[in-house]
């Protein structure tokens, strides 16, 4: 049961943000921007692939499914693949770029000064441009924001892992975003 | 030097913020919201002080000075007070709802599964609702992520606190939000 009285039963983020319609309208266009948004060079699979990690690393259930499942319909890949890649990205069949994101946002994670010049020079090295460096530390930030928020307030979330991979097949195929339509459904 | 060419010197946030003005708006927005707005119970000052004790936290010196002198304003006392509540709020000279509310945003700073029962019985008990309980578990984790955002890409911080016990009485003056202007000038 969530810590506070949420006046809905939406699992996840939803609970609260159907509480709070005035902050989730910015968290959305946030997530929107960051996630959905055509105009970024990185893949919508990349920077969900990113949230998720994140997610796994905060220990958040629900978010590292929801976007778990996002990066893998995005991939074509199974959700297997997408475990294998928060358990250990270095071995994992991804780009050697993405590789270095994740590492970077890993760090973020931990919090911010544990980010190296090191980390941003490989990044850059493997083709990472300065926007996509920005956008992989606001998103590995976001998350932090978006699964404490989440966890905080101990919302509940469906235990069964298939209902975020259909969720996802039906966001995937109405191309939903996430400013506009609720896709944490 | 910032990790990245952010094409700017502004200092802490607002050298990423103008970097990326498309997620400038509704980071300003959610901050306008938490922070500023007015139809909240909690005052302006209790607010800000959640942000700069969870910045102080998070070690991120921007974050906790702009904040922390916002706080400090609000509740027109020094920045030795504000010190002393970051360092040991339990034994400041602030309400106990605050105490506890403090206690929360501790703990959602560590982790979202970090937040009691125990905790949010003992702010219930002491007068928190269950609104100013979400905003508390919402502004220390957006904090979470601004402290990240700003740290993360390296961005550099005046040393010297009066500029920023200054910039805030100007803000104050001024009663200046996070929505429309800058006040993290």
């Amino acid at each position: 049961m969530a810590h506070i009285n949420l006046k809905n039963d939406l699992p996840g983020i939803r609970g609260p943000m159907a509480y709070s319609p005035e902050t989730a309208k910015p968290l959305n266009e946030l997530a929107e921007i960051l996630l959905h948004d055509d105009t970024n060079t990185l893949s919508r699979g990349e920077r969900e692939m990113i949230g998720a990690y994140v997610s796994s690393l905060n220990d958040c259930f629900f978010c590292q499914n929801v976007h778990g499942s996002m990066a893998q319909h995005y991939f074509g890949c199974d959700m297997q693949t997408i475990d294998g890649i928060k358990k250990d990205y270095s071995s994992a069949p991804i780009s050697e770029k993405l590789k270095a994101l994740l590492s970077i946002a890993g760090s973020v994670q931990k919090g911010g000064k544990y980010v190296t010049k090191e980390q941003i020079e490989e990044a850059r090295n493997l083709g990472a441009t300065d926007k996509e460096i920005h956008d992989t530390v606001l998103i590995a930030a976001s998350f932090c924001m978006f699964n404490r928020y989440v966890d905080g307030l101990n919302t509940w979330a469906p235990q069964d892992r298939e209902l975020y991979v259909e969720r996802a097949a039906a966001a995937f195929k109405a191309d939903e975003g996430y400013a506009n339509v609720d896709v944490y459904k």
